[in-house]
C-alpha cells in the first residue's frame, strides 16, 4: 500500500528468513569482528585479482544466506544485487553460477537499501515466494576504481572513510501463506520502505562523502517520518549506512533544525564497523558492503533477541565516478530507507 | 501472478501512456530518423563534455515522455533508470532535477528491459499509480568508457556495433482503477515479463558483443516460451535489443535447434537503427539507448496503429567493463523480456 509521497507499507510484510555476512580481515579485527559469519584472512580470497576476490565475497555470502534460510538456490526466484564497480562486474561474475534471474542495481553505497526495497516489493506483491538481496564492496577494488593505486600510498584526510571489504546477503520470504505467529523461523520482517531521490547540496569533495550524503539521509528520514506520520521516537534505532563522523554531525544538526533529536537514537554502520582510534579508518567505514554486513551481523541479531523492535535502516550513497569528479561535477547523494520490525513486536 | 520459473503475468497490466525518444545526429540520419521525437544536431547538446550531453538526453526524454502522457513530474511516483557509464553518472546528473524517488539500474544494454520490468511490477502491484522507465547511451561516452579516446581513431572489426546516442523514456500507468476499454489515451499495455539470468558462453571478444549476448537472448526467449506456454507464432514480432547481424545469426541458429523458426518474426533494434551500408556501423547499433529509442519511435507506434498486436521486446546486455576485460574475463550476457500487447487486441 502506498504511503504518502515516497513510501510503501507492505500488506504482507516480507520475512527475513536468512542473512549472512562475509567480511575482510580488517573488518574482522574491528569491534564487530566476532559477529560475522565468515572473516576472510586473505583479502584476495585466493584469487588472482581484487575484482575476483569481491565476486567471491558475493558468492560466499549468497550461498551462506540461502543455506542459513534452509533453502536451495533453486528456491530463490530473483536476485537483487549490486556493487560499487563500473558495470557491476563484482556482481556479474560473483552471482553467475547461481543461475537465478537477476536485477542488477546501482545505488552507490545505498545499494543494500535499494536491493531490500525492490526485493521486499517483489515478495509482498506475490511475484516471488523468496528472493535474495545483497550488496558488496572491497577496499582494494574501490580504491582502484575511485582513487589511487594501492601502492601509491596516498594520504587520506580525516574526513575520508574506509571502504569496507565485505558482502551482506538477506533472504526475503513471503508471509502471504503464513500466519505471522507461525513464523518461528524468523522474528524479523520488512514492514515498509521509503525510496530516496537524488539530493545535491553542491559538495565537490570526494574525500568527504559523509558530508555529501548527509543531506540525502536527512531528506529520506524526514520523508519517512512524514509518510508514516512518525517521529524519531517511533524507532528503537535509526541506522544510516556510511555517513561516518562528519556526516553524522551534519545529519543531527539538520534534524535538530526540524525539531528531531537523533542523538539518542542514531547509529551509523560506518562508525560501528571500525575502531577509528586504532584502525586508522578516519571518519568511519563506507562502501555498500559496510551497511550490508553490519545489518546481517549486528542489526538483525539485535532484533531477533528483542533488543530492538523497530529500526529504520537507511543505507546512504554518494553518486560520483572519477569521470564526473574530474569533470568538476558535485557529489550528489541518495538514501533508501527500510523499516525493519520484529514479527511479534 | 508468477508464471513458470522466471516470468510474471500481470493481473492489472500497466498501460504505456507516454513515450519519448531523443536521438543523436547519426541516428537521425538513419532509417528511423523521421520517427524520433527529437533529433539532436549537436551530439554534445551544447554541454561542455559528453557525459553532461548524455545527462541532457535523459532530461529531455524524461520531460517529453511525461508531457506526452499529459502529466506533471509530481505525478510520477518512481523512476527506474540507468545507463552504461561507471556509477551511472548520466542518470544521476540527468534526472536529479526531476526530484522523483529513483531506483538506479544497471543491466548493460538490457537496462530498458529491466526498467520496464521493475516499473511494471511496481505499477501492477499498486505501489505506484504512475512511473517512468528510461535508459540512455551515447556513442562518445561509451567509447571513452569502454574502448579508446575518440581522437585515437581506432579500427573497428565488422563484428563490432555502434553505440547509439539516444534516450528512450516510457510512462507506465496503472490500469487498476480503469476498465481496459476506457483506455482511449493508450492502446498498449505490458502484460508480462520474463527476467533473465547471467549467461556465459565464455566469449572474450569485446568487439563482438552480439555473439556474447545471443546466448542470453536465446535463454530468455526460450524461458518466456516455456513459462507462458507459447512459441514464436504467439508473437507478431520478437525484438531483441542489440544483437546486430552476428548475434542475430547465432540466435536464429540456437532457436532453430530447439525447433523454433525466428526468421519470419525476429527483428533487432540494432540492425534497424542504422543503414550499415552507408553509415559504417558494421554489425548494427548497440547501447541501452538503442532498444529504448527504437521502442519509443518505431515499436510502440506500430502497436498503436494495430500492425502488431503482441510483441516480445528483449533488450540484451553484455556484462563487461574494461577492468574485467583487461583481467581476461569473459563477456557474459543478460536479457530481460517484456511482453507488450494492444489493450483491445
Amino acid at each position: 500500500m502506498q504511503k504518502g509521497k515516497a513510501s510503501i507499507a507492505f500488506d504482507h510484510p516480507p520475512l527475513i528468513c536468512g542473512a549472512a555476512s562475509v567480511a575482510g580481515s580488517k573488518e574482522g579485527e574491528g569491534p564487530l569482528g566476532q559477529l560475522f559469519d565468515l572473516v576472510e584472512q586473505d583479502d584476495r580470497l585466493g584469487k588472482k585479482n581484487w575484482e575476483e576476490a569481491e565476486s567471491e565475497l558475493q558468492k560466499k555470502a549468497a550461498k551462506l544466506a540461502i543455506e542459513k534460510a534452509g533453502r536451495k538456490k533453486e528456491e530463490i526466484r530473483y536476485l537483487f544485487a549490486g556493487d560499487l564497480l563500473g558495470q557491476l562486474i563484482a556482481t556479474s561474475f560473483g552471482l553467475m553460477e547461481l543461475e537465478i534471474p537477476l536485477f542488477g542495481l546501482y545505488g552507490a553505497c545505498s545499494t543494500m537499501g535499494e536491493a531490500l526495497s525492490l526485493g521486499a516489493m517483489a515478495v509482498d506483491a506475490g511475484y516471488a515466494d523468496r528472493c535474495l538481496a545483497l550488496a558488496s564492496s572491497h577496499f582494494a577494488t574501490a580504491e582502484k576504481q575511485f582513487r589511487f593505486p594501492l601502492g601509491y600510498g596516498n594520504q587520506r584526510p580525516y574526513s575520508s572513510t574506509w571502504t569496507a571489504t565485505g558482502c551482506g546477503a538477506v533472504v526475503l520470504e513471503s508471509s502471504r501463506e503464513k500466519e505471522e505467529k507461525d513464523c518461528s523461523f524468523t522474528q524479523v520482517k520488512i514492514s515498509g520502505i521509503t525510496t530516496g531521490k537524488i539530493v545535491d547540496f553542491g559538495l565537490k569533495d570526494s574525500m568527504n562523502m559523509g558530508a555529501a550524503m548527509a543531506p540525502a539521509a536527512f531528506h529520506t528520514i524526514l520523508q519517512n517520518f512524514e509518510d508514516f506520520e512518525r517521529d524519531e521516537k517511533a524507532y528503537d534505532q535509526i541506522i544510516t549506512g556510511d555517513l561516518g563522523k562528519v556526516g553524522q554531525t551534519i545529519l543531527w544538526d539538520f534534524m535538530a533544525k526540524k525539531g528531531y533529536d537523533l542523538s539518542q537514537v542514531h547509529m551509523d554502520c560506518g562508525i560501528e564497523l571500525y575502531d577509528s582510534k586504532t584502525q586508522d579508518t578516519h571518519a568511519g567505514g563506507s562502501g555498500c558492503g559496510c551497511s550490508a554486513i553490519v545489518l546481517c551481523s549486528y542489526i538483525l541479531p539485535k532484533m531477533q533477541d528483542g533488543t530492538w523492535k523497530r529500526v529504520l535502516f537507511v543505507p546512504t550513497g554518494a553518486l560520483l565516478s572519477t569521470v564526473s569528479y574530474n569533470e568538476g561535477q558535485s557529489v550528489p547523494g541518495i538514501a533508501h530507507a527500510v523499516v525493519i520490525e520484529r514479527v511479534n513486536g
